[in-house]
């Protein structure tokens, strides 16, 4: 075992527990007790019992974010159950209350059926003032994203699709700047087809990138290649609408200036980076053990290389933009999410980097100024 | 609008939620980020996969209770809906984590369906150490309860059965201390069948009063009544062990000792405590009037009065009772409660009071000792 595994298991054994739930002010009296609590209560609940709205005036419902899995796709590590997701959901609610001043809690599921899934969010609806799946496998987690966005009245944010995408695409604008390379002239290559190669799919087309073709492990999406899942379906309908539709193996690729790959170590044959224009950008998002690793990366000659992993430059985290955008989700009091508010958010990131270089196309999640950008270039979409 | 309304709706528009969830511990730096999120959790999400168990070294959920309500019972205030409910519920967090220092959630929920609160609930378990059902529709919630203590591998608390059975007790150990009346053989009336008055009769019946009559708006309840609800079912079976079974009206009842009604203001006529015996115990619970008056009380002669109103001594006030009592369910890991630990618990709010006299049976909710003297008891019949 590693010594950051050691401190880790350590630490949580320390804490029992990340997070703690407190009194925003103290009981300091009976009172205070009957303020807070009964007979004084009863008129608050009746001003909300009479006009439902003023539920955001009156309790935490407006900052407060659950954090939803049911444990079947915790980090890379699989299937492991709601238990074992429970440290990932508590590090999550810890990060959105110190970098964006929300009240999130975990909910991590006893039930891994769509349906049942879909309506318990629902009926935690009164709670909360956004939802945030997390670590749900595919292709199930789309269809609740979708069905939950429909049908409730407060944001449902999943943070693999899009939170990975606002991350990617924040370090992309970085990394074109300092490439010269333009959205509009760019041969993109998406490798993997999860939540993540989804969400970025999403958000190049939004952003307006012109030739973005999407693998899995069978090769390109394209419209009339059959027996498409629900979002590669989706994926297909929007590879059709350009110009030329790449329909081969990912080894026939060439000339990419982007590749980004949301996969698995294996997945991207090295002959495919060699053949790719220069400059030259490459995400590996692979976690713990990226695609591509540093050095193939410098004997590759890639000019902008990012990677999950936190030892070494440009990291891509979604830590550097869930906490702004789920704060501006609540202040905003957004009600079903945009891919142009993606977009925005991603302008935000890319632009808290005030001077972007070759190894710094992302910002610090410590970044002091991630929030009130994230939220500047939101306010201009809504 | 009194002044407690108005101070009180202030106060919860400035506070906009009296809860708050923060980080037990702050994120510092990237490494702190790599022990409490990625990479570091991923070995401490994989030793709680490998034993469920550890759920409980690793994570708050040995901590943490969800507080549950389907708003159609919040207060005295009828079927106000979940949204309206949170504002109690919020309350009822802050307590718990002044208190009893658990990590509370409120979980009002956007459904009135008995199936689908068990369901929810049950789905929710990876999460709590404790469920606490709060003010649901009686008797709906007798049914829930039972179903999820069935079900459940943590513990399930009913607040308004069993925390006003507690504190009820609590009460009347101390007034009988006070007047000398025994539970061997006090003649004991109960007005109102809610889930106050069920838990209550519950108690009594455990503790060892021998001659308990519940009353609710038809009379007495007994074994060949006909028609008699889930709960009512349940009393009359214990009612039908006793050597007397009284099957009269109300104001036919007379040379009772302890009278305690969980009902409405009217639904006990003043004739029925002209009867009692001397001494004479009453405790009047509706909320916010009782039942009672204190004008009442003192022209009826009564030598224990107690109410939950906040401004007269003796308030029967379920919040000396439930941050004790959780604490004790969370540190003791029970998985099912026994009618004997709450008696347990109704002694050590007791004892909390060291001299108790007529206008002192309870304890305030500030009383340093209650979570102590509450676990104490309890530990004793573990």
């Amino acid at each position: 075992m590693s010594n950051l595994s050691e401190e880790a298991i350590k630490k949580h054994a320390e804490l029992k527990g990340k997070i703690v739930v407190k009194p925003k002010a103290p009981i300091r009296n009976k009172h205070d007790l009957s303020i807070y609590y009964t007979p004084g209560v009863a008129d608050v609940c009746m001003e909300i019992a009479k006009d439902k709205s003023k539920v955001y005036d009156y309790t935490f419902k407006g900052n407060s974010v659950a954090i939803v899995t049911d444990g079947t796709r915790i980090l890379g590590l699989g299937n492991i159950g709601p238990e074992a997701g429970l440290p990932v959901m508590e590090g999550k609610a810890m990060i959105m209350s110190q970098f964006g001043g929300m009240d999130a809690f975990p909910i991590c599921l006893n039930t891994t059926d769509e349906n049942e899934i879909v309506n318990v969010v629902k009926a935690l609806e009164p709670v909360f003032g956004a939802i945030n799946l997390e670590d749900i496998q595919t292709p199930k987690v789309f269809r609740i994203y979708d069905k939950l966005t429909e049908e409730l009245n407060i944001p449902v944010f999943h943070d693999d699709q899009y939170g990975t995408g606002m991350v990617v695409l924040a370090g992309l604008i970085n990394a074109m700047k300092v490439t010269g390379i333009t959205k509009e002239t760019a041969k993109v290559a998406i490798v993997g087809c999860g939540s993540a190669g989804y969400g970025i799919s999403q958000l190049l087309y939004e952003y307006g990138f012109k030739n973005v073709v999407c693998f899995d492990s069978k090769g390109a999406i394209y419209k009339d290649r059959g027996h498409l899942e629900y979002h590669k379906q989706r994926i297909s309908e929007k590879i059709n609408t350009q110009p030329n539709v790449f329909t081969g193996k990912i080894t026939d690729f060439k000339n990419a200036d982007i590749l980004i790959s949301a996969s698995k170590p294996g997945s991207v044959p090295l002959e495919v980076i060699r053949h790719m224009n220069k400059p030259r950008i490459v995400f590996s998002l692979a976690n713990p053990t990226p695609e591509i690793s540093p050095e193939q990366a410098s004997e590759l000659d890639i000019d902008v290389f990012g990677t999950g992993r936190s030892d070494i430059p440009n990291q891509i985290n979604n830590a550097v933009v869930f906490p702004g955008f789920l704060r501006g989700l609540l202040d905003f009091r957004i009600r079903k999410i945009s891919l142009k508010m993606y977009v925005a958010a991603a302008e935000g990131v890319a632009k808290s980097v005030e001077n972007p270089k070759k190894d710094e196309v992302i910002p610090s999640p410590f970044n002091p100024n991630l929030v009130k950008n994230i939220k500047e270039e939101m306010k201009k979409v809504l």
